[in-house]
This record gives C-alpha cells, structure tokens and sequence, in this order.
C-alpha cells in the first residue's frame, strides 16, 4: 500500500518533486503523486486531505511555489504529518515567497519544511517518519547513509590530487 | 445591507484591523466582521467564501499575519474582489511573510494587497470598488481625499516655524 | 466603452503588462493603455489621473519597475481604484524595489498591489472590481475559475503516471 | 518510555522551547530535555545523537539559534527524524540565520523545520511522527485540532461586536 | 536668500528631518520648510517643484517614508539637485520601503540618496552643493569636517584607558 | 576645465560607468577618469581626494562593487560633494553590499548614492550640482529633461495600438 | 609587548568592543585599544595601520557599524591579518550594513570577519593567530574551550529538570 | 611541511575552493587539501578537526554552501583558527544561507568569515596568519600587496583613455 502521498500545485512543479518519488523508490516505500492547487482546486484539495487518513496515507509530501499555500492548508485539514517542499518556481522571488509561505505556519498546525527545491530531502524524511514503526525501513535508511559517506570517499581523491593551474 | 466582509485570522489581529472598520464608518459604507482562521477553521473559511456573493458581499477584506493564507485561500473559493491586508503579528518575521504570503498569489487568483498592517487602507480601496458603480459613495472619497490635503495644510505650520534648538 | 486604463512606465514594460489586456480580452471587457512615465511626464500623468473619471473609467491599472511611484501618484490624483503591478524590470533589484515603492503605501491612499509581474492577476482583478455592479461580468468570471480547475485536471495525469528514471 | 528528545543548544532557549513540553503533555507523549551545544559540547552531541535509537528515542526536536548548526549536526548523526526549531536568540539577525542554518540542508540530511520559535509546533509535530503507528495518539491530535476550532469559535464574538471608537 | 528648500511628507519626520536644518544652521546656509506629501498633496507638490528655481532655491532636500514617492517626484517636477533621505517612519518596513522607493530612481531622474534617517547628511551635502560656487563656504565645511576629527581626538582617551571590569 | 572627476574601482566597472561619461558629453561638462582602487591603491586614493579642489575639480563620481568604499573613503578626505555609484559587480551580492556600503555613510560624511548600476544619474546629478552656478548648463539640463518627455511621446503609440495575440 | 590592536569607529561602540578586551584578559594577551574613524580620522587610521607593524601589533581588531569601512581600510594599509567585528549601531539598518562592509571584501585584501556584534569572538580568533607561534598560548586556549564545556554541563540541569506549567 | 589544511563540502566546490590553493602557491605557503562533508562524513570531520594540530596544521580553511556547517563544526573541535569560504553552491539562496551559517558563530568559537565566494581572500589571510611568526613570509605578503597596486597602475589607461561611443 501507498504510504506516502506527494502532491504539488502545477505540473511545472515535477521536475523538483520527482527527486521525492526518486529517493522513495531507491528506499523502497510505496508513493502516489498528483496535481492539487490549492488557489485553482480548493475543493480537490480539501478532499485529499480530509480522505488522506481512510485512504491509508501515512505522510504527505507537498511542493508549491510563489504565496505557496498548498503545505499548509492541507496540513490545515488534516492530522497527518505533511511535509513542505518550497519551490523556486518562475513566479517566485527567488524562493523567498516559498520558503516563508510554507515555514511561518502558526501554532497548532505545522509544517515540516525543507531547503528550497529539497524535494530528495522531503522523501526521505517522509521514509523517516514511517521508519519509527518500521524497522526494516529504519536499516535501509541507515544504508543510505552509509552510501552518502561513501560517495563522499569516492570522489574526494579529485580534490585531493588537484593542482591549480 | 452590509456591502465589505471584514474577517481575520484571529482577534489579536482586531487592533490593526478595526482601521479598515473606522474608515468604512466615515465613509458610510455598512460592513460586518468576524474571526475565521484558514489553518484551524478551514471549513469554516470555505463556507465564508462560497456563500459570500449570495448573502450579498460585494468585497471581501482579509488580514492575517505570518504564513498569511486567509486572504489568498478566500480568493480561491469566490469570484468576488478580495483585499488582503498583511499584519505583523507576534509570530511574524518582521512582516516578511505575511507580505509574500498574501502579495505572491499565482496567476489566475489574484488579492488586492495593501501596505503592511495597512488596514486602513484596506477600507478605502474596499470604498472605492463599491463607488465604482455608486456616485455618492465616489463624492464622499473624494471629500475625503479633500481632507487629507486640508489635514496637511493644517499641520505645516509647525514644520515652517520650526527652529531646531 | 473602455472601463480599464492600462498604463506602464515605459515600453519595455509591454511583454509583462500584456498580460492584463489578454484575460481582459478573455473576459470582455473593455480597455485603453498607453506609456506614462512619472517621472519623465508627471504632467501628462497627473492629467490622465484627474480626467479619468470624466472619461468614463473605473479602475487604473499601472505596472512600473525600480522606484515605482506611478501607481501610487495616479492614486494620489484619483478616487479610482488603482491597481500596482510591480515589474522586473531591467533597472530593479530583483523586484523588491518595485515592490516595496508600490505596496507601502501611507494611510489614506490606497494602491491593490499584485504579485511581482502579476499583470495577469491584474486584469482579473480589475474585472472583479467591475463585476460588483454587472452580474454577467461576474458569471464569466466564475466561468474563467472553472477554467482554471479544468485545466489543472487535464494535466494532472502527466504527474499521476510519472516513473522517475 | 520517552519517545521524543528535546534538545536546545543554550539554557537561554528554554522559554522557547519549552513549548514543545508543553503540547506534548498534553497530547499525553514522554520526553526528554537537555541542553547540548554543537560548537561547544561536539562530543556530547554526537554521542546523544549516534545512540538515540537504542535509547529508544523515536524523534528529536533540536532548537538552536544564531548559526544554528545542531539540528543538522544530530540529523548528520542518527537516522531519526529531526525537528529543527529556529530561535530568534539575542545573538541572531532579526532570526534569519537561524532559519537558513536550519533550513537549507544538503541533500541526503534532512531537517523538518518549522516556523521561528515555533516550539509548539515541533511538538505537535513529533506527536503526529508517532501517531503514524499509535491510532489513540492520532484521536487525541484529532481532538486537539478540534480544540483549535473551539477556540475560534469562542473568541469570534469580541470581532463580530466590536466598535470602534 | 534661502538657497535650501526642505520638505518632508508628514510633520512625524520633523524630528528627523531637523538635522538638516540643524546643521545648515552651523554652516550658516539659508533654507526654508514645509511639509508637502507626494499622495495627499501632490498638486501642492508639482507646484513648489516647479517654481523652485524662479523662487531662487539651489537645491531641495526632500524626506519621506514608506513608499516615499516625494524626493523622486520633486526631482521629475525641476532640474535642481533633489537631495532624498529615507526616513524609518512607522509605516515603514525596517526602513527598506523608504530606502529603495528613493534611491532606484530611473534613469534621466537623479535622486541624491543618504543614509536612513540620514537628514544631518543630506544638510552638509546642500551646503557642499552650494559651496561649488561658494569659497567661503567651503571654508566653512573644511573648518567642520576639521571639527569632525577633534571630537574624535577628544573622546578617544575613554577607549584608550578603559578596563573591562 | 574638467569640472567632474569619475573614477572607478576597476577596470571592469567602465561598462557602467561610462553612462556617467556619455550623459555629460552630451550636457556639454567636461571630465577625467581613472582608475582608484580604496584596497589595492588607497594612498593614490587619498592623494586623489586631498588635491581635487586645487586641481580645480567640483564634483567626484566614484562607482564601486562588493564592500565599496571608494565613494565613502573618497568624501573622507574632500569636502566636494561626492557621488556614489554602486555597481553590481561579479563579486556583488546582487548588488545589496554594494549598495549599503555606500548609502549608510554615518553622520558628518555625506555620499550622494544614486540607484545600483546608476551611472547615468550620477552623471545628470554631477551636472545639476553645476549648474546652481551656471545657468546655460541649467538650461541644457532642461532641454534634456524634455528630451526624456518627447521619448515617451515618440514611443507610446506601441504600447497604445498593441494588440496581444 | 602588546600584540593586539582594538580600534573601533566610535566610542559609542565600547560596550561591544570591549568583550573583545575582557577575552584577551582571560586569555593573557596583551593589547591597546583607541578610537579612530576611518571618515573622520583618515589620515590617523592611515598612519596607525601603516606603522602598525613596525610598532610591534601581530593582529588588528576593528570594529564599526553603518557602511563600516574601518576594517577594509586597515587592512588596505597593513600586511597583518584584519579582524572585522560589525557593529550594530543606532546608525545601522539591523546591521546588514556594516556585515556586508566589512564581509564582502575584494580579492586581494581580506579581512577577517565574525559575528554582528562578537567582539569576543574576534578577541578569540586574535589570540588564535598568535597561538600559531606561541604554545603556552594555545594551551590557554584549549583550556578555555573545556571551560565552554563545563559551562553547558552546569546548566543543563535547569532544562533538564524543568516542568512547563 | 603543509601549515594549512583546506577543505571543502563538496567536489563542486572545488573550482571556487582552488583560488586558494592557487594563492598560497603564489605566498609559497604548503597546504594540503580533501573533501569532508558536516552532514554526510561527520566522524571524519571531527577526526580531521581534532587531528589537525598533532597532524602540523596551523590554519585550517573550509568553504561550504547552503546550511554550511563545515566551518564552525571544525572550529568547534580544534583550537586552530578556522577561515570559513561561504560558497553560492547550486543548493544555496543567493548565497545569504551560506554566508549566515558561517559568519553567526556563537560567543567561543569563531570562524574567520571571508567574502562569498572569497576563497582567494582565504588564502591571503591564512598567510597572513602563518606571517606573524615568520618575517620571510609577511615579506612576500608586502610584495604581493605592491603587486596590486601595480596591476591597477598598468590597466587604469584603458579609463583613462575611453571615449564612449
């Protein structure tokens, strides 16, 4: 079953919210994606977010750009965790929009932010919260992990041999 | 009958946005207010909305602060002029968000936003989209704006005779 | 007859500003627009601000870049309400000047600031603004929203089928 | 056993940060508290954070100010969730470094940010992280939401009868 | 003659604004002032702008803040040097509005833009205007700048022979 | 006689700072420019600065990127009046730092900033500050400020016969 | 022999700087403090920074606000390494000013730069740098490091003990 | 011996990052230099930090984007001075993350903050570091300051000489 729901408000949008999709696949953990927007959809958006629980989702990942309310409202109707990916989309300024719009939330509803365009982040924090109950999932996470360290060690020798010319 | 809906986030926001209240009482134009929240009363703020041409709103006036969705998320549930008044708020980053929170709607869903806590302002815009179609409500803006001038006038003679000491 | 005046600070501000006479177009309604500078012919400016009411418009659309003070200077000469759209231009910090010069805006003279290069949003707003007093304005409004739904449904499959490669 | 462990880098973010106690006693979720600076007690936080999931911790919420390196130091050590609080400490600039230290991880380390000084929120963050896989937690975050509505719908009348003066 | 016309947009910016008078006092420059707002009062403002050269002003200084529109209107209504200073006034964000509203005046349309709340500055820099022309008068601003570095050499015996306790 | 002097921080500013030189070459004022660096040659700097008056110049224009202090350091040691371009350079934070770094000059020291990349503003400015004594150069200034009119006129019919498709 | 050089812009900027003094006191370094202003004293700040050698200082701590050009000048002027402490003084715009003064130096002259307002980091980093040389010093440091330690180990039983209400 | 140890996030910091190696082969200062990534190799990190003096090191150089915490959690484990390179990495806001998580170091532990991008800046100081225990390298220092002064003497002509078209 499909444990983690990615939305974002316009198609525009999947070319940073694939990384989401990218990294659920490598850490192995089900997903669903489509288009919401909230300021075009409002109606849809309530709908998936009210049915999210019944539905069997666990996390909900979200991307938007510009006054993106998209994380936020959804967060607004449901008691699932929803993270918040800001996008630097064309309407934004320079991900300033974004990124205050999805973290300023006000308290009792909140948003678990990620960097600007951090969808790869935003799966994996997604896998992390489901991981609390899963242990399987926790090991391959910590896998990971270890794969980032060893891509660090991997690729450092280029700096190491570098002259400058 | 009541023409302007004046709604907030919360009634901390009452001191800023009780301007917007002052200047429609000047101006003669009748209003009614309330507290919808977009992230605790969502359904609420829909209903607000959807039904809002039918009791006879003519604009809709809306001020929140920090990650301010209320405005935008209102524009999206009616066709009706929706006038956005960012508040800087306790929990607002200088008013930073609540500005691009309201301002930065994507196209197809616009908000009239005025300066920051720029509530009355608020009113006077609101005054003027009803006076397009009611010229006595037009000659008592530009009485108004007459006042204004006069307000100047009155004052600079302490800036003319001032001598610094 | 014309109810919308679309003006802009110069030429180069067109491809931005051509936004707002297309979804007029879309909608029906009527427009002018020409190039008034404020600061290069502010007296041209303050004559088309001060006639506008006698000339039969409704609402002003400005759109200026970097100190932009023409939105907030034909509000100064009319009780029209005028609609800011900040542009990008070429001479702007990233927006921000322009933004800022047209939405913070003192007390008693209004300007309905929209979304960086927002002049799409402009126009509908405009239209909205009419809509108060002309019902059939309003419902080709609400149709132009059920198009904006429309469109996010048709597209959505391309997200909602997408495998990351 | 305490699920969540709550870390502050400076006895002088408690005020802050003890918000996040605060909500999760009353969603009725065990905690931990201890003060851990990541520039100046390294070891001590790579030790917490290398051994919380065999403490039996499930989530950290880690709050810190100025360059705010211990949200993401913890998030580089352990495979847990990591709740970033940013605090607006005597030693920040109006608040933004400690967002952007918190907020714009790298690829691979995520931080769940939440707004400045929105301790609550981690709070009711970390209750939903483990509400994914506890049905009773997730009732009583439902009823807290409810709580939320409650309590605009109390308040509302001081707006809708207010005059002013 | 009063060779310095200074205006301000509100009698709040007085005690800003005063340092220019302040200081033209010590250098022993004439000047007269007023309050002109660029929104409330923009006829009043076209008027003095254009009559300030036969009225034998040599150089404006104009403060205002906000979206402050008047140094740059000022400077579109004559040919002499406008001298700006943007003034932190409540309505202002931080002073930013005031800041950029002033200084990223278009091309063709020069504003002379100090510091915020810079008035003291924008005194010394008339009377350097003035003194192009002026030798005595230029003596008098070395004689100055000279007493600029005294009350240096003077104050400095308080560092010099402090202990921390 | 060369009455302005302009110079530069490097040789890499002359594409905007030779805005300044065209706008005088066409006002009929004669200047010199070179190159001056405040950190690489800050004795050629004072040196520069100290004898301007005698070497018979009026008025300096200074333009620098990054941390500039050439304008600021240049009007420490001259009591001409001192322009101040801030160029946004390759190691410019979108021009921000260079901005700053010349408009927030403490009191005492006045820099007269025009807009980032602003050359051509300093140059009319350097050019009004000349003409307070010399009123031939007065009239150019304002045959070229109708120039600027008669340019808006000359391409307005674009914008007024534009059809967007 | 002292080896420090405090130098700050203003004896207004004591309560800052002289966390730099108390630091080195700790840390039994020598140093000399005095005012000098880089626009009002720059013929003073030139010869300090040009003998500053010669007169036996190894490191130079300057602090200033506003477009704080001190620093950048000092270490035009000198082969030392340049401590740059940005002060945020009642002439600063929340101190982005004077960071960005002293941060964004050209290539060629670095200065050395801490925190808005961390004189005491700066005292740190000086002795740092002679710790380079000087073993017993770079002990004392060490010390003073586990002393930052013991510090956070004292109070963390405030947080850890503590029971919101 | 290698006196500086350089280090970086990532290999694409590298064509930023190797300006210093490229300035201290100029000074004749050996370094040495690898890759270690905060979030992804922090064990590494803290081994390399808490090494470096028993390894010969007498500076240390570390540049990183985004939430760069490279710098300060170096300085956190080693009482060498520590110069942080912020780089405007793909991942970064304009560079303003980088340059906050680097510069906004607590009271204790400083980072000798450079301009973004300034790794050649780093370089210089890392020399001018070594230089104050070693004459024959603050020699070299001088030099290589006349040096630039020199270059702007041999290109200042092509101002000098320019006639705008």
């Amino acid at each position: 079953m499909n444990k983690v729901g990615i939305i974002m408000g316009s198609t525009s949008d999947l070319p940073v919210m694939e990384e989401a999709m990218r990294v659920l696949d490598v850490l192995g953990v089900g997903y669903e994606s489509t288009v919401i927007s909230a300021h075009r959809t409002p109606d849809i958006m309530a709908d998936y977010a009210t049915s999210a629980i019944s539905r069997g989702l666990s996390v909900i990942i979200a991307g938007a750009g510009g006054a993106a309310h998209l994380p936020g409202m959804v967060a607004a109707y449901t008691a699932l965790p929803v993270i918040g990916v800001p996008v630097k989309s064309r309407n934004s300024i320079d991900g300033w929009d974004s990124i205050l719009s999805i973290l300023q939330m006000p308290a009792g509803v909140p948003v678990a932010t990620v960097a600007l365009d951090g969808a790869r982040n935003a799966g994996i924090l997604a896998a992390q919260i489901l991981a609390t109950s899963d242990t399987q999932l926790l090991e391959r996470i910590q896998s990971f992990k270890e794969g980032l360290k060893l891509k660090v060690a991997n690729t450092k020798s280029t700096v190491e041999n570098h002259k400058p010319s």
